[in-house]
């Protein structure tokens, strides 16, 4: 066996690693158009702030080291021109040499990944305008920082941009973040990304959304970035994290499918159109494990799962890739934002019905010092209450909790199941009720109809005059210093006897801070035959929505 | 409906609460021998060593807060004598007035808990020697520790009593502990405990294992403590947690069946053998979720998923309980023990066919500052790679990855399933192979027969003679800080071209640090004709089974 791989970072280096266990063989070239294989992409931002101090701990293999432990032909600064599939031969450009030629394979993997998006606005070419992919990218703004960066705007706010934001933050540059859309890390649902939106604020980062960058202007000082909304931004150094695109064009040119949105098309077991050629890692389309559709996911663990998929199935094995789930998550100066599966914006784009809940529990025991609130939304099946997809945001333990759900997503589980698990509980880690209990309490309390709810969103979608009426359980000292408009105070403790306050004639909507004491304010008004629902996750969420917090 | 409960901590608690959600117009009777309901018992030891500085922030929720906010009839020092079945009705003992009287009910919950282990053993009532269940207790050791003690022998190494070290050891007194078994920890397997044992020891904690109290004698300084062996500990203050007992007289008595170790029976539904009365939390015989046995396992989680379960069949509902899996986490140092499911130790009493593995992965990527490692060892079934249970040592993480294996427990997810998990990474929180997949990946391999092992267990069962020929891949640097006798070093990159150096008619076991060169070099003796087999998590686990780390 001869198996050419394009591209030696995630997807490729991990196919390589694979291959070579499997078949001690077959003959393994490695081709990589940049200078080193194997890298932490995912550590370029934390290298640029200095928290990762030493560049050389970004190269998590040497190319030496993957030449003499893999028995690899590795071939670096090396691009793949051109594809014959016919003939079964890549032409190979050495980049250094300037040599061209060619070489045979039987099998192919492409993982050439995914390249920064660079629009072709006016001035996108001048210097101190940069993207950030590789390790040279890397140097490029390191070495732009280490002379005389003042003031930086990054445009989009999606993970790249937030983290290279706070590293930015780190070195003491005044920062300036440019995004499109109405929201931050656009992946996310809006609400559940304004506690990022708040600390970006808070920590000194001006967020600037609904607005993208037009053109960019060289001045002596360096570069104006002017708005489309006509404000003119003044910065040594901007950085491009809009999105990426799969580097698709080998496979276009050697007439490999590729998806509307660019991504080469691959089946399960990631052979292309042609079954001689897999493709891996940012350059596919690959199914979305949940909605079953064709999607793109850029993600460092799938991209190392299919590596090794792929090379699994070039030595005959039957392997497949059952798709991403698009678990993904962000840190930003002691807040975490996570997810897994589709949002609910996908879910709304693709019609699917569904349900959701908000809770706002500690991450361990109230009682233990140093418990940290979060935000979980969880959203499920109108019908079955199978788990779709969650969200969370907060201090510690997010990271626990959308790992927990990313499993029981992969198995089908639905919120009853998580009603019932059984997580580690000490004071230290979790509570009694854990997070993911009391999310499957309320979303299963939902669909069982013993604890009717009302999110936000709906809240906010009534005109004034059909509002329902507004019940706030909360205690005085809450309610007056702060309240959502409109809404009457009986604390829950009186909510019994004072019962005859409420009106019978209408449709009744109750919240408490986080939504416990609103929910056996329903279980009380219900029993006693008012038409009520629950505000999920009550007056947290509420605040969440307007961006208050 | 009325409804008496009896006991009003975990369990009891809520049920109450839940009853209440579920009517209105019940009437609920709670009923607590102790002076308070609600309190957090998994806090105790912190407020003891003075992390949790405010014993109030103990009391989860005051009685006048569960009687005004759930409508309940809280009878606090109040502790009920019998069980008139025939009638009924509960003969309750009010504590402070002395008072006897009965009360009817319709349906009935025992939420009695359980009790320290006090054995009879010479001079066991001294001053002195205390047991640590509720507040009070607390109260009588922190009042001691207050007045002069200085020398502390904790009688047990479970849970309790190495959290109770910890709390100790931070208000400086030097502290024993003595445990009959030769492990802390008993309900893991001895070889996760080691690095816990050690880290008791760096912080100044004697541990004496295969040893027992035997008797207690006071002497003007306190006590000393007289060990079966003969030894002699002084200390002014003992501290027994050798185990609990279930609280059942009360159900004996009344003629309801308890399991051979005393657990009350209940059926899914948690029913007695008496359909009126449901028994719930720590002194309860429930089944075991993985082996579908009969076991007792004492935990908050599962107590008050029982409270709420009982609660609903009181009220006409379906719901069951599906058994325990024995999720249980302990804090030490910074170090964290956790398990899910069956130990090795139980899978052999119970002859059910069991493969293992090890693996010792950072809890995030080892490239971002501050990676802690762990120790994860899976155990699953045989053929079908079912997941049956799991146990984790280490720094950070070791909670998230327990309680990603306990859904998969749950789901029934098999080690195939852990290959593919797509949990959250970026630098900080995980790596692109998690540890989850890294033991998917290990434990897979098993099972595909792609990576034969051997277990350390197996390893040290050989007689010296029988021992295969030993193969240690790691570099010349580590194999001379300390290697297992009787290897022969040959680094994984030279391993290729030195084949001739090995034994072509005995089978060779290899080694490296953790496993992944091991693997390596499994893959590369395999393909070229020798009888191999990797050491599973290799030197590390091999240093955890001797005790060295």
């Amino acid at each position: 066996m001869k198996l050419v791989i394009i591209g030696g970072v995630a997807g490729g280096a991990s196919a390589a690693a694979r291959a070579r266990r499997l078949s001690e063989d077959a003959e393994i070239v490695l081709i990589e158009r940049g200078p080193e294989v194997s890298f932490a992409n995912c550590g370029l931002p934390y290298h640029i702030g200095g928290k990762i101090e030493k560049r050389s701990k970004l190269l998590l293999v040497s190319p030496e080291r993957m030449k003499s432990r893999f028995n690899l032909d590795v071939r670096l600064r090396s691009s793949v021109e051109s594809i014959d599939r016919e003939k079964k031969t890549v032409l190979i450009h050495d980049l250094d040499s300037g040599r061209k030629y060619e070489e045979s394979y039987e099998k192919l993997i492409l993982a050439p990944g995914a390249a920064p998006l660079r629009p072709p606005l006016n001035g996108i070419d001048s210097p101190g305008i940069y993207t950030l992919r590789n390790l040279q990218d890397m140097d490029r703004i390191k070495s732009a920082l280490d002379h005389g960066v003042r003031e930086a705007v990054v445009v989009g706010a999606g993970y790249i941009g937030i983290e290279l934001a706070e590293n930015l933050l780190q070195r003491g540059i005044k920062t300036t973040i440019v995004e499109l859309q109405d929201q931050i890390l656009p992946p996310f649902d809006r609400e559940i990304t304004t506690p990022i939106l708040k600390k970006l604020h808070s920590e000194g980062v001006e967020v600037i959304l609904g607005d993208s960058a037009e053109s960019f202007e060289q001045t002596e000082d360096g570069l104006i970035v002017h708005l489309q909304s006509g404000r003119q931004l003044p910065a040594q150094l901007v950085s491009l994290s809009i999105g990426v695109r799969p580097e698709n064009q080998l496979a276009k040119d050697a007439g490999l499918k590729v998806g509307q949105r660019g991504g080469i098309c691959v089946d399960e077991s990631l052979q292309t159109s042609d079954p001689n050629i897999y493709a891996v890692g940012d350059a596919i389309q690959v199914k979305d494990f949940v909605l079953d559709i064709p999607t793109q996911i850029p993600l460092a663990g799938p991209a190392n799962r299919q590596g090794r998929i792929a090379a699994d199935h070039v030595f005959g094995r039957s392997s497949t890739y059952r798709g991403t789930q698009g678990t993904a998550i962000l840190g930003f100066q002691g807040l975490t934002a996570a997810m897994t599966g589709p949002s609910e914006k996908v879910l709304q784009r693709e019609d699917r019905a569904y349900r959701k809940v908000y809770v706002h529990p500690n991450n361990h025991a109230g009682y233990y010092p140093g418990a940290e609130s979060m935000t979980l939304k969880v959203l499920f099946d109108s019908e079955s209450g199978k788990l779709l997809g969650a969200q969370a945001v907060g201090g510690q333990g997010v990271d626990k909790r959308i790992d927990v759900l990313a499993v029981a997503i992969q198995a089908g589980m639905t919120v009853y199941d998580l009603e019932e698990m059984e997580l580690a509980y000490a004071p230290q880690f979790g509570s009694a009720k854990d997070p993911i209990n009391m999310a499957g309490f309320v979303a299963a309390g939902l669909l069982r109809g013993d604890h009717p709810q009302i999110d936000v969103a709906a809240w906010s979608a009534f005109s004034e005059d059909k509002r329902p009426w507004l019940l706030d359980v909360r205690t005085p000292e809450e309610f007056s210093a702060g309240h959502i408009p409109g809404a009457v105070n009986i604390p829950i403790d009186e909510l019994r006897p004072r019962l005859e306050e409420l009106p019978q004639d209408q449709e009744i909507v109750t919240y408490c801070k986080v939504g416990q004491r609103g929910y056996l304010a329903t279980r009380i008004l219900m029993q006693s035959g008012f038409s009520v629902r629950n505000l999920s996750g009550g007056y947290t969420s509420y605040l969440q929505w307007t961006g208050e917090i």
